[in-house]
């Protein structure tokens, strides 16, 4: 099954648009869990087995992984999710790019050592070095279009022939890099004007939202301006919210509440 | 010592230009080397050993482990190079890039568990993301301005206020970033018009070239528009060419052959 048609799936059978992002801070682990390694695992097991319900995909961001040299426990927490889970999909969150014959390379990280569904990756290189991802058809390719940072106006917001560059992204993957059916985009929920005018220009293009939580975007603007006409089209996520929402014992416990409480705000949202 | 002085130490002291990049492709190692993932550190540093009075710098492309699990084969190639050639800096070729707390873990990866002198970075999502890099001041950052690929076009060749995106970059590069004196941009040997131009808006940043070799750049070309006053500022950069040039037993003799030959044409255009 494609990644796109998986997310949809989990979203109706959990009634819900959230996606946790399995960004583990070993600093912000309670006591027992650190110092080793293998507590990664642990920790991401428990905040899983504790939101599975609660999510249409997990989305672990690989450099809280390198950073520690833990491509085992990334790895271990892939297979338990798609092992335990089965329905629920997981994007790798890695920003990858680069030539065609590296960006095989990267794939081949992403989709094949790893078994993610989908991955995030970086369009700056140009359309040649997106094509190494875009033909694994099943797989989802979640383009950076127009990010949360605020220095994402340094050069994604500036006019092209009288349009942002986000804008052109934003074309380029519901016309152009969209023939597998596998392109989503990254759209920041810290910038829901931008969000309005990208959904208008890819209408058919599911959006990964970023930047709710800690980074302070709000679920009814992104609810207002990112849905798709069949009041879709969005996987929204939230990582140090969730999965730090406490950093003793009760971590699983505390995680699955902030989810509880970001899915229903979104589901409200989602009816305003 | 800064990432910078120490090409430029190595570069005088081996009269070399020539950065070697170790993107090792198990399918074209020697048949004796197959199989087993340690091959990949006896194929390095095999290449290592008949290169390193040859070059100023190695460049490993980290996709090309990280697509087989070979994590432990950077760390150990990257870990000899330091200890057997001291001399010769180390880049990691990885185009990093994220949000601020998610791009301080990738640079704790490049500079920190392996140790790299220098890490690619991707200037896409803005100024912002770039700061976790820069503040290790030691340490060189590498940042994409205009790519060896056809695709580059799509965007890097964009104008902006009557400008290209390159050329935004570049003035960046050289006015903005560069307060540490840490920061050198890519720019590919397959476009010597577009590589005159950033010369000109970026008098002392060092060049990291790609694209002579595979990827057809002419070396000539580059030695003409991308030499800075003092006649150097240019790392240039061959990976498959010269570690693939042969997929026998004779691999690192021919590696060495083909250096020579490279960095000799190398030092005949310099005197053009």
């Amino acid at each position: 099954m494609s990644f796109i048609q998986s997310v949809k799936n989990a979203q109706k059978k959990n009634h819900s648009l959230l996606c946790v992002g399995l960004d583990p801070d070993t600093s912000k682990f309670p006591e027992a869990l650190k110092g080793d390694i293998k507590g990664i695992f642990t920790f991401n097991k428990a905040v899983i087995d504790a939101t599975a319900d609660l999510v249409c995909c997990y989305k672990p961001q690989i450099a809280y992984y390198a950073a520690v040299g833990a491509e085992e426990q990334l790895k271990q927490s892939i297979d338990y999710i798609h092992t335990a889970y089965p329905e629920i999909p997981v994007i790798l969150d890695a920003k990858r790019n680069d030539i065609g014959s590296t960006a095989d390379m990267y794939a081949k990280e992403a989709f094949v050592r790893y078994g993610a569904d989908a991955l995030t990756v970086n369009p700056f290189m140009g359309s040649d070095t997106l094509e190494p991802f875009l033909k694994y058809q099943d797989k989802g390719v979640i383009i950076l279009c127009k990010t949360s940072n605020p220095g994402s106006a340094d050069f994604q917001n500036r006019l092209i022939d009288g349009k942002p560059l986000f804008m052109l992204i934003a074309e380029k993957a519901e016309n152009q890099w969209n023939t597998n059916g596998n392109v989503c985009i990254v759209v920041g929920a810290t910038y829901p004007q931008e969000m309005k005018s990208i959904r208008a220009a890819a209408p058919s293009v599911t959006f990964l939202v970023p930047g709710i939580g800690a980074q302070g975007g709000d679920i009814i603007s992104v609810m207002k301006n990112g849905v798709n006409a069949q009041g879709d089209g969005l996987i929204i996520n939230s990582s140090r919210a969730i999965i730090h929402a406490s950093s003793s014992m009760d971590f699983a416990e505390k995680a699955r509440e902030a989810a509880i409480k970001q899915r229903d705000s979104i589901n409200t949202a989602r009816n305003v």
